[in-house]
């Protein structure tokens, strides 16, 4: 096992294979036996939960409740919002039967033909129109806006080809749906909840984001702006980690959802959505890792501090162990988490690259020495560095690290990020830049759907974002030639 | 509006219409465009989150860790194990397709006969089957037992007759999976989470409960022992809340599951699981409402108290709501959850109704008079006792009434179930009291599956449990004569 261990691709080698090396043996995730569904695996699955409460609360604090509607959505509802059905009603898994039977033949149970479903269900891809459907009973007047509600859900696009938290048929989400009575008040929503998955990302994740709206072409179906936040990868490719959209009054008008004005008028009701999922447990690790392992950030870490003992004997075992243990309750008073490792099968050599891989921040070994010294040898996951320190203070300086740490890997994420943008001004200069060095490209564009996709077709880089602090500056469009009025993002991206 | 509230139908005319009633107009669920499906709305998804953090806790304190495991399962899965198929592979939802197309003949979107899976999948109605051909994977030695794991999911089956909460086709649940070295050790394990249920049925909920065993028509289909907690509702039936299963070793014979014990032996492994889901909203609202209204346990109520303000123009009402607003922050800082009613389009009389109907464990009114006196008007909803209170001590009185209500309420439903249960010892007796008195019927059975299937098809009556604490007492089956060594519990339910 523990050459088991050391056997994580490279990633200098082969990034995507180091990438799926990582997920499986951490212990994050794994591939089941339903095509393109994971199984979230329980350390993977306490990094999800610390994300989900944390945003949540962030949800409500931005006056926001949760609520639950159902997994199925009728046929029909898809076909109500032209834009949405091209975007959403294609790959997706279709109910048709409720009923199976014991075959008659003894093969086991098959679909019993008798229960076929006058209409068919699909399982929600997103909920818009289940919920825009719902909305119609709960709107009246303006008194009944704004609505701002969240769900929590699994959610289901049969992706052909799928990859472990970044693209999976099944995968776990929030979305959030709100009612408005004005577009104004729509469009700050939309702008608000993007802020909050920007300050989520840098606060919690370690992750610094680039803010800014998509492209007409990449917009989600059935908005009239989507706004996004864009990450980027050590492997210099982006990769879009949430998504707020101002719907307009597409979905008010496609379920018929009206309200009556102070005045007294019949007015369509304007919608957001926004969600993030978890393809941000893919943004984490591979904004942070290394060929050692998970490099978690400590507030979404699911153990903060391992403590591996160092012996000869069982006597020895037993002093170093009873030493870390009153350590071990001390740090925990002050709310953090604690492993200590008393497996006595494995050497500690085995439990330090365990910890490594696992991405736990900072790991305390002791031995013997240590005991009679009063000393601890501490190493911090992000650096690697190790030291002697001494056991007293020790609760104080470990808090101190994780907020170090915390702040240590956003440094470097971010300083590798804005080392990864660059401008050009040349279409020469573009695929040069896309295919030696990767990362975000600045560069001018006309505006046009056309030009857009004839770039993506000749580099398969795609325009991530138009960031909101875009600034006005005249220029000419990389790939036409045409006049633009301000930079925009492009990279390759997942 | 204020006429609307008041057409709750009252529960000794229409008990059942009384329940759905409620169930909407306390804006709880409702039921969706999907046959069968609910939309849980904010306030009822309220209580559930707070039903769902206090479990999540009690498990996670017995060792427990959540994971994630796919929404489907292949359809041959569930041949695999023989009881299983019997019990969940009936009435479920069957997935054939995974992809739509636009109609040829332009009438909206259609299934792609192209795109026909090759074997159905189920959207799963319980997890043993997937999960243990998952922990096929993570088993190999005994030091990789015990597998403690839990999931929060939602789950689909395909019911006829559905009633908001109590049976719907999707619910949302918590299902615990286990794997253990030993017999003994998973026996432990079904008992040590009934309890747990138990607990969290007693302290947060206020029900009192009783714990059981089922008897072997009425266990889970795949199970060698299920464990149950039944809780009686105010109409005298009784309801299964909570079912914590003791599955031998067949789940792991279905799939293979074998382990390699100390002495280098391989053996089968040893599962539980055990799960509680939405079902308990509805035995919530049962237990403990009114004609007025829900009555909610502090703990679980998602406002603790709600203010209304008593004025006569924006003077006075300003006033008596900068004094309510100072109360509010007072009563904040104690954790607890307050709404301050400003509203100024509703009568006072109206707001009244309304935090009855909701349950909200606490209503304080203030007027003018009170500002003056430093006095405020009390009512406390499970009693709706009113009082005048001096506003000097008001913090202390409210906490000291928080747990005052959660403890009444569970006496007041102890007292009524403990009225409910009936010793009889002839057919005539049991026949009579299910029919006039109703509740638990205690009474000896032979214990035989024909005579427990003749009673329940004579009175629709069924085993609910044989109760852990059911003494010794020789007797004789009140249905047909037989010996018999204990009693049980008989009662008509949900």
């Amino acid at each position: 096992m523990a050459k088991e261990l050391k056997e994580l691709t490279r990633s200098e080698e082969n990034y995507s294979q180091w990438y799926n090396d990582l997920v499986v043996k951490a212990g994050l995730a794994e591939n089941s036996a339903v095509r393109g569904c994971m199984v979230i695996k329980p350390y993977g699955y306490a990094i999800w939960e610390k994300m989900h409460d944390a945003l949540d609360r962030m949800f409500k604090e931005t006056g926001h409740q949760n609520a639950y509607f159902p997994l199925f959505i009728p046929k029909s509802f898809f076909s109500k919002e032209a834009h949405h059905v091209e975007g959403f009603a294609k790959e997706c898994a279709v109910v048709t039967h409720y009923r199976l039977k014991n075959d008659p033949e003894g093969g086991g149970v098959v679909v019993d033909p008798d229960a076929k479903l006058e209409e068919e269900l699909i399982v929600r891809p997103t909920s818009e129109t289940i919920i825009w459907n719902t909305y119609k009973n709960w709107i009246q007047s303006y008194r009944d806006l704004p609505i701002l509600c969240n769900q929590w859900a699994n959610v289901v696009r049969w992706e052909m080809r799928t990859r472990l938290f970044l693209r999976t048929a099944e995968f776990l989400w929030q979305e959030g749906h709100t009612a408005h009575a004005t577009r104004e008040e729509a469009i700050a929503e939309a702008e608000r909840m993007i802020q909050v998955y920007r300050r989520f990302a840098e606060e919690w994740m370690s992750l610094p984001v680039i803010v800014g709206h998509k492209s007409p072409n990449e917009r989600f179906a059935g908005a009239e702006d989507t706004l996004t936040i864009e990450a980027l990868m050590q492997d210099g490719k982006a990769l879009q980690s949430g998504t707020s959209h101002f719907l307009g009054q597409n979905f008010a008008k496609a379920f018929d959802v009206q309200y009556l004005d102070r005045e007294g008028k019949l007015e369509y009701v304007w919608a957001t959505s926004w969600g993030v999922s978890t393809r941000l447990m893919g943004a984490l690790i591979m904004a942070h890792s290394d060929n050692n392992g998970l490099v978690l950030p400590p507030k979404l870490a699911p153990i903060h501090v391992a403590m591996v003992p160092i012996y000869r004997g069982p006597e020895q075992m037993a002093a170093v162990l009873e030493r870390l243990g009153s350590l071990a309750e001390a740090l925990r008073a002050k709310g953090l988490s604690v492993q200590v490792d008393d497996r006595d099968n494995v050497r500690s050599g085995f439990k330090f690259a365990e910890y490594e891989l696992k991405g736990v921040p900072v790991r305390l070994a002791m031995g013997p020495r240590d005991l009679e010294q009063g000393t601890v040898e501490l190493m911090r996951r992000d650096t690697l560095e190790k030291e002697t320190v001494p056991q007293e203070g020790l609760v104080e300086r470990i808090e101190g690290l994780m907020e170090e740490i915390q702040r240590n890997i956003y440094r470097k994420a971010l300083a590798f990020r804005d080392s990864m943008i660059t401008r050009v001004d040349t279409w020469e200069e573009f695929c040069e830049v896309l295919d030696t060095k990767g990362g975000f490209v600045s560069a001018h564009w006309d505006g046009t759907v056309e030009t857009e996709v004839a770039i993506k077709e000749a580099t398969k880089a795609t325009i991530r974002c138009i960031p909101l602090d875009a600034e006005e500056e005249e220029g000419r469009c990389i790939h036409s030639g045409r006049p633009s009025h301000r930079r925009v993002l492009f990279a390759r991206s997942y």
